[in-house]
């Protein structure tokens, strides 16, 4: 077999068989074969798309370039949770604990910040003292003894997905529905849960911006997943904002805190019940998504969610008693609040752009090597529908210096855009695809 | 603008604008973007196409990467003719001096034999003492004296087109008609006539397997030669055997010179006249297709072009004498006549597998730098449709050696394939295009 002729059947549109699939991701993953090669392969993929057998050999084939994680030894069936990527999107931090305090074990391995969206990882290391670097060794005891982690890749997961992401960034073939799913689901079988509950987001600071887009994604997601052998269900969830108040990573880190101590509610509450009820329904704890929902408001309400998230937080080195004080997570020198200057409503919100804004804050990255500030971003007070009036507080930001915090008010001015009559709030969910197919929400 | 911008844009199956266009042709004669990107927009060029005026500002663009030959000292009408390739094609040979002795100017650049195909070059080296690496000055002057030269590329042709067609090779792009088409026109364009001739072969030997395909590209390129400036007219010939009885590079030229002696005719002296008679058109040296071929046929029946071909041999160093005694170029040492062994009909030659059985005996390459030996090949005694009995002759083999003799015999006999009936003879033409349209023959 060789590349060529692996190119040639894809351009002409044919199914790859395994062997080919298989060829092509260790290929990827040795870089045994030129780029070039590997590119033309991509674009031949993007351009004819993939079956759903061809997506899950595809999948099984990079999760088998790398190692992959033997969670066996912690009792129960654990749920792994994905989420496509957003501004504001601090779900993990909140469900990851309730979840567990709710008998489901979870054993999370995250990714950090890049582009306009910010990383788990990220978040958590803004937590004085807290490790994510964790052994596979480590892990397994943690979950085992308080049935929750948050960690970092532990092994060489997926090597193939590094060289192909890489490309696909270069050469335009990052929105190919296969490519998509092979590479988020590749990572996530290697990492070892037993099912899987996908976050995909839809709207301008997402991946796919339109909802068709978004539910052909979690179509396919859904497919391979289980044809993977792992029971996965996909939401479609709105990104037409930030999800949470809160952008940057010790502020996404206090709203979670705030959720899970009762303190505030909203978008990023919601959705993380929502997702956390269906990683229950998975997990075999709770017979119906409503059933799940209400065990969580009840870890929630109990304070068992943030006693879990201490835990946690106890358990890999960090600080537990920011849980109490989430003033001692770090704090900019400089805030600056930003008020409206007319009459209206908001109309929306260019989620990427004020993604953006946070980066240059100091909150994300331009590159992997880049240093983040952890204290930095900023507090949105206003939601799509709002009725704004001159003096309306629209966003509180937080900033290393006077400099930093103008540019970004100017860019958070920039991202809003208004309207003269009352406009509808975006839903949180648009649809939910499991296994039999798309429910609309 | 970037390589990215432009490689999305194509993927999205949008029209590139000339500047995009002018870049990625730069970039891919400057080698200043990696070849994975130029290989993505390849294969996404493959899969989206191009537009006449797309692929017209791709020729020119490849065109002007390099040298353009300026012809303007030669008078008249200077007319290039152009083969996407065969075996036991040598019509230049047999039309060139023909439509020279016409008193139409040929001043031709030709190829060298890769594949499974011959090259003219080749085949011209084939004969003592000639040369092909003409310097422009002397390419001007020798057509300016006797009307007419047939050299290797002189200058810097398109250099655009040789990054883009190493790559397409090894990447599965070689069959996209608007890449095809670029990377012919824009040397022939920066050969420097003033109208083309395409000979288009379909069929079993050649880039396009069917008519209808080889209609497509034709149209293309008259469409895109025509835009470019340059009248163009394309002759669909078939390739479902060796044009000539000839293949190999001494005996191809011997071919041509019984052609021009009038010793032989056949379809290879059938497809010349025809292709030079639309030369004589485009040259304005005749008034229709029918007047072009029976000046040529008075050109071949009086010895005009065998005169040509003789004075142009001369002028570029080669022994005239071979006109004369064909018996003077080189001959191989061993002959073995291949005799059928069976009643019935030629039904099919597998024309690839007897190119690459000529290239076996050494009469082409595998690489770019392999030597050639001039004087090995074949004779085919029968054409498809002739009958046979046990005892006809169906080839004479030249070889280096008995040993070659045999395995190219055992190639010829798994080339030809047999009916029990009668069956059809394959046309020699199937289909002119010109710029108002295609008529089928």
């Amino acid at each position: 077999m060789t590349m060529l002729e692996v190119i040639e059947k894809k351009k002409l549109g044919q199914e790859l068989s395994p062997e080919e699939i298989r060829f092509f991701a260790c290929a990827a993953a040795e870089k045994s074969v030129p780029d070039y090669q590997l590119s033309a392969l991509l674009m031949a993929i993007r351009l004819n798309g993939m079956t759903d057998a061809e997506t899950t050999e595809l999948t099984l084939a990079m999760r088998d370039t790398g190692d992959v994680a033997d969670l066996s030894s912690i009792p129960g069936i654990k749920v792994d949770k994905h989420s496509t990527g957003g501004v504001g999107d601090t779900t993990t931090l909140v469900l990851a604990p309730l979840v567990a305090a709710c008998g489901a074990p979870v054993a999370k391995m995250s990714g950090r910040g890049l582009g306009h969206t910010g990383g788990t990882l990220d978040k958590m290391e803004s937590i004085p003292g807290m490790r994510i670097d964790l052994t596979v060794e480590e892990l397994l005891r943690q979950v085992r003894e308080i049935g929750v982690a948050v960690v970092g890749q532990t092994g060489h997961l997926a090597p193939a997905d590094k060289t192909l992401y890489a490309l696909r960034d270069v050469t335009s073939t990052v929105d190919s529905i296969p490519l998509i799913v092979s590479s988020i689901l590749s990572k996530k079988l290697a990492a070892g849960s037993d099912a899987i509950v996908l976050d995909v987001k839809t709207g301008s600071g997402a991946l796919m911006h339109s909802l068709e887009d978004s539910i052909r994604l979690a179509r396919k997601m859904v497919n391979v997943g289980n044809l993977a052998g792992k029971p996965t269900v996909a939401l479609i969830s709105g990104m037409d904002q930030p999800l949470g108040t809160h952008v940057g990573n010790a502020l996404e880190v206090k709203e979670a805190i705030d959720i899970l101590s009762g303190r505030a509610g909203g978008d990023l509450k919601e959705v993380s019940l929502t997702l956390g009820g269906y990683m229950l329904v998975l997990a075999e704890k709770a017979k119906t998504w409503e059933e799940g929902v209400r065990m969580l408001e009840e870890a929630l309400e109990s304070g068992a969610g943030l006693r879990k998230l201490r835990e946690m937080i106890q358990a890999q080195g960090g600080e537990p008693a920011v849980c109490d004080d989430t003033g001692r997570l770090p704090q900019a020198p400089v805030r600056k609040t930003v008020c409206c200057g007319r009459d209206g409503y908001v109309r929306e919100m260019d989620t990427v752009a004020l993604g953006l804004a946070a980066r240059a804050l100091g909150a994300g990255r331009l590159r992997m090597e880049d240093q983040i500030d952890y204290s930095v971003g900023f507090v949105l007070m206003v939601r799509i529908g709002d009725r704004v009036q001159p003096g309306t507080p629209l966003c509180e930001i937080h900033a290393r210096t006077e400099a930093d915090a103008v540019r970004a008010e100017e860019a958070v001015r920039e991202a809003i855009r208004w309207s003269d009559t009352p406009c509808e709030r975006g839903k949180n969910f648009y649809a939910v695809v499991t296994r039999d197919g798309v429910t609309r929400l």
